[in-house]
């Protein structure tokens, strides 16, 4: 769930004063000779701060030698700076990077923003969430109802303590939850048919068969999530509220989505000013079940990795007029795929009227599309298909500036930075046996 | 875990008599319309017979339609014979398969033999164990010793409830066993740094220091697999004993290594008739965090999904040679990184005398190579390198004859068979998008 | 040369009354058996036309098989169905396609336009000239000095006779040829350093040390040709005139370019309604040796082959706004790069001023862009490099609609059309063998 | 033609005394900037040799800048190394190899040996024969026929003179020469469908509808030529006699194949100690048509660039075992593919007779095999196809020690050495085009 209703452009505004993590993480690599791992402890030790996580593993850049991942429990520039030049001095370290943002932004303005490199590392977002993550703004239907914002907190305390490799929060809804749940899934239940594009058609009778999806239940994240994971490799991961746009973008270069698990309050059961489960269960989930559009939202991700703050603007604005209101071409017809219009019946049938106007999705124009967030949409952009969406994003991709690439390994579930001379090596390599592998299918065809 | 200290023939005399699962597992695609779904669900209700699992996914080969995974509680052919016919009389239905071996092998002794689709399906391996799963042969050293026995049944049923998606099994080892663990872990401790290939010394003091590798604690396999999911996306799955050779290495194509976690006996610390923990952890596990390593035990591991008994032996005799008993040159210098050499200071110290005789690791000449399995090997096989051994593994495994082939997809856990052309053309896509990420590249190196 | 000043649209006005070459090329295959070629030829013989070519080749697409090129003389429709029958009823063949386009064009009116496999069916294009060819407009400047007609005549008599793999055509320039060179080439080359693009002036020295260009002499573009397919592996080639935008094209495919060799009227050396070889030699020629230049036009060249005559209007607008009068981005700088600018100094610096619009380069729009030919253009398109706009072109190809795709073949200089199984497969290996050495290469790097 | 009837071993008692071609080739590049060319020209008029050549080209490697290629008449080290000093002395040059073997060898021992980079290199290969050029040796039985030494002097001359991109030597055979030539032919046109390889078969009787091939006549090599040019782009040369194998071998990079024009001595028809017109045209010819045995040689011939004196021995004897020697599987069939055994009639019976020794191709065991050259082969080795050898070629030539990969650029005719990440970037994207064309193809079957 990234921020979408807020007037805020995406990416500023961002009050981190409260609860935003006090964490910088720390990378560097030793040459790997006889007490280089113990040399390099003890260094740390006496930098003297507070290390919250030591993790060392083989290098893969450079063979051989040794990667840390050292967090220590501070995000002030000088001590950051103290820490770095005592591990300097240990003899076998070779290069220190801080992976962090720092307090002081502007002392390392050149710097790439700092990326999460392992599904592990989304764990540093759970706390960072930008509002509504456990206060209610005015303006919401349920910011007066104690009972609902006791039960709120009841949940996104679950999201606020989950980290990566454990089972997912089993929440036990209560039957007026259930029964808001049961007033938008009827409705809208029986309005895809008409308006919700092939591929989210395709999936849904195959959410009911497998996790539970019906009128009368609110289904678990868990069960979603397995069914995911089988279909295209997704996993959802609860969330306190919005997100950041560049930590949301992030995770889904991951195939991670952040789905909230609280509901709308009972009062009204057609509005919500943010995003609750019916918006992620009912609008998004569906289509992270498609092969290519779960290629899309992570091409996407990659994009955002250590992107510039211009440039995360701009694949927010992306991410809004595709997989939150994104129209598309079946043969002579449109049909919606946006989780912004899957998940309102009011929108969804107003975007499929004469009245908005609609352009082809052009990832050039379309990321510097201005849009407003708390009415339906003027604009809508209509993609040919999600294959022929991710090449354009491709081909959009490659102008952004960036000045490295990167790459997803699903087995150690790691984002590689293809800077170096062997890892590009090991890449070619690896396509290599891929094209040999496809020229031996080939021929058995 | 496979059997290696066993007379017979890999892959012939195995009595399944008892425990082996009376499963069978049919897949079936059906046409993407409405009601197919339901239609299906009734026909399977009809057939009589218990179904143990049903899974409806979409299609990844042909858009679109739907796959059902069914498994059934029986393994007779007349009773899976009565189901495929039922199935097969619902209109929508398109093309059922049965998926595992039946009782009656000579009926269908053209198929292509069962194998695991997705990683879950190694849950089925859980109580197929060759033997010494709850029983003891009597040449055990603790075949007599009843609080042996039933210790390691305690441990062994921890494995035979594991399914795929839980936690590990923690194992609260006694003061008894960790004794045992010392007197080995310290007398090879010394060993290695005279004998270990390189890849193994590089990695072997990130497990004292992740894994909690060392003489006083049986290190668990639950940090271990976290550590290597990390460094190779090798993940372990405890066993309760040995497993057939096909089935065991039909689980390295995902990546999966089966570990024991039970201890040798006590009275004799430098002898065990079978693998055990000192076995796995420190003979194999610190090859799994090599990232060559790791993808010629996939190599090994694809190459046997569906091969014929033939081949699979072949293979078996490759891992006997290769991950078990294989040595490596490293400049003028031989070492070992095979685990049954690196888990015995005897055979470690033999090996890499002038004694045995040595031959260039050759798959098509290793292959038939006899060997014995209760005394020192006479013959090792010496890579130059595992890239090398990789890249001539697979120049062999061109010359099996089996009618397909396999690619593993990491993200959803599953193994395609690239026999359409829609797979094939997505794989040929997927190719491309990396090969422009790697000109990208290399633009910008 | 393609027809660039002519007010018809491209592609559809064009007579071809009078000199269109009457000439039918059938295809066929044939079974590999003995006695299959003799067979063959007899039934030929039987069909009672004139065949001025018989080449039979082993086939490239079905082993063991071969392939008949057969040319008869008549564009017949009625002639070439009875050749057509009487070739089918030889038991041994398999396939017949008429790849000439008939007369009756209704009749088969789904076909693909014929389009020359080999590049000695360049030759056919050699007498197929629009206008022009041999006669001269009444506005043309020599279209009333006897003497001027009668040399052109003699000059684009060579063009008419001259067959693939010939040497080209040495025209030994008079006096009053070479000083209306010298007039051009000499302002031209003083403006060329202000206005030319990089790819340009880095080739232009190689030209004066390699081909004899400079003020006195007119280069032979059998000189040219040898420097070019060193460079890049473009030949140039001989053509009396206009070609068919469709012929023009074709033969880029084969990095083939057609060549004037007569020279404007001395009367007005800074004017000339059809291109001349002051055109070809100093407009076009330099960029051929250029290799992403190269890449680009050839790219052209093969979305060509077998396109639609709607399709082959919008590369012949392409051409136009590149090839003919395209700019590009030098950093802040635009430079030219179209040989209509570069062989026109006026239109030259008028196109570097503010007066016209500038738009940056996009196939889909540039494409449908109209233009006027007989003053200089209100709008220029930019590239930002030749890779970005092939890169462009590549994407903007796979819209159009052309039922197969094609691949050059530079060792037979010919064209393969990826139509069936085994060229795919064939071509696969190739892309794996290619594959291999780059990574072979990267590891060595 | 190698030299393959010679005691001596491959490439070392070669006695170069008389017509050695005295030729130095120098290679440099200079920056591009005003002047470059011309101040570079200066320079090498002063250092005072004679220059027989001058080519400029741009570079490939790296933009912008300019490659010269000069050579120079002497083959001394002194005069060598003082041109190269003048050369360096130019402020633009930044790069110059001596790219010819000096005289003085073991002056630059470390040095790659020269290798042709373009196809009209192999013009220094005219003059520079083993023997039997121009003289013959006493056991030959034309040795005393001063005719028939006349004649074959006058033929050898042609061959001696003949430039790439000439016209190829048209030879007048005598009645005489026909003769002998009809009596080979019938007699091995007879024995082919017994012994002959399917590819021999298969293209045999093309050559006899295309080119001429019959009792009657003796083809012409510029028939043949454009014949193979058209089916796997392979040409033939005339050459006076005896290549050195690393000659003869570095030409098959180039997919060009030498081949003599004149023909045994009428006395004995069955028998001769050199090739000659028979043994190229009815041994070699008809396999290089095949696609695959076209890239097994050419394979071959890329390896030999540059590489060391063993490794062309190694490669050398290959060949011998392959395209000279070579048999090949046929289903459980065995048959001949070496031009060897297809222009003897007595060898070609007695290789497929239980007399001789059978081994499976394998590079590594067959490049090392001892073997006489003036009796029939005591050991023959047996191809399971072309492609297989192909492959199997592949993985041994990564096993030579040469410090760079090459690859060949069919449009320029000439070779790549792929040593700098320019070249590496351009191969990169070559791929990654062809990907996407293989794909788009996929797309389209």
């Amino acid at each position: 769930m990234m921020r979408i209703n807020n007037n805020s452009k995406p990416g500023t505004h961002y009050d981190a004063s409260s609860n935003r993590q006090q964490r910088t993480t720390l990378f560097f690599s030793v040459h790997d000779k006889v007490g280089a791992l113990d040399e390099c402890l003890r260094a740390l030790k006496k930098a003297g701060v507070s290390m919250t996580r030591i993790e060392s593993r083989p290098s893969k850049s450079v063979d051989p030698s040794y990667d840390f991942f050292v967090d220590i429990d501070s995000r002030s520039r000088d001590v950051v700076i103290r820490v770095v030049d005592g591990i300097k001095q240990v003899g076998v370290v070779r290069d220190v990077r801080i992976i962090s943002d720092l307090d002081d932004e502007t002392a390392v303005a050149d710097a790439v923003p700092w990326f999460p490199r392992k599904i592990s590392d989304l764990d540093t977002f759970a706390e960072k969430v930008l509002e509504m993550g456990e206060e209610l703004s005015s303006d919401h239907p349920g910011a007066k109802d104690p009972e609902y914002r006791r039960r709120r907190l009841e949940i996104v305390q679950k999201a606020k303590e989950y980290r990566t490799g454990q089972p997912l929060p089993h929440i036990e809804y209560t039957e007026q939850e259930r029964e808001t749940w049961r007033q938008v899934y009827t409705r809208l239940r029986e309005m895809y048919p008409r308006y919700a594009c092939r591929e989210f058609l395709h999936v849904f009778p195959l959410l009911e068969q497998n996790c539970n999806y019906g009128p009368d239940v609110i289904p678990q994240i868990e069960d979603i999530s397995r069914f995911l994971k089988d279909c295209t490799g997704f996993t959802l991961r609860p969330v306190m509220g919005l997100l950041t746009p560049r930590d949301f973008l992030n995770s889904l270069a991951f195939r991670v989505f952040h789905s909230t698990q609280y509901i709308r309050h009972h009062s009204d059961p057609y509005y919500t000013p943010e995003p609750d489960c019916c918006h992620e269960l009912l609008g998004h989930v569906p289509l992270f079940a498609d092969p290519n559009f779960a290629e899309l939202a992570q091409e996407i991700g990659l994009a955002s990795l250590g992107a510039s703050d211009a440039d995360i603007e701009k694949l927010a604005t992306i991410f809004w007029f595709t997989a939150e209101f994104g129209l598309c071409r079946e043969g002579a017809d449109i049909r919606a795929y946006g989780a912004g219009l899957l998940s309102s019946f009011g929108e969804l049938e107003y975007a499929l009227t004469e009245k908005p106007e609609r352009r082809s999705f052009d990832p050039s124009m379309t990321s510097t599309q201005t849009y407003p967030i708390t009415q339906y949409q003027p604009i809508y952009f209509v993609a040919d298909s999600f294959r022929d969406a991710t090449a354009k994003l491709r081909e959009f991709n490659t102008t952004m500036k960036r000045p490295f690439q990167v790459r997803y390994n699903p087995y150690t579930q790691s984002v590689e930075v293809l800077d170096s001379k062997d890892k590009v090596q090991h890449f070619a390599r690896s396509i290599r046996n891929e094209m040999q592998l496809l020229a031996n299918a080939l021929e058995q065809l």
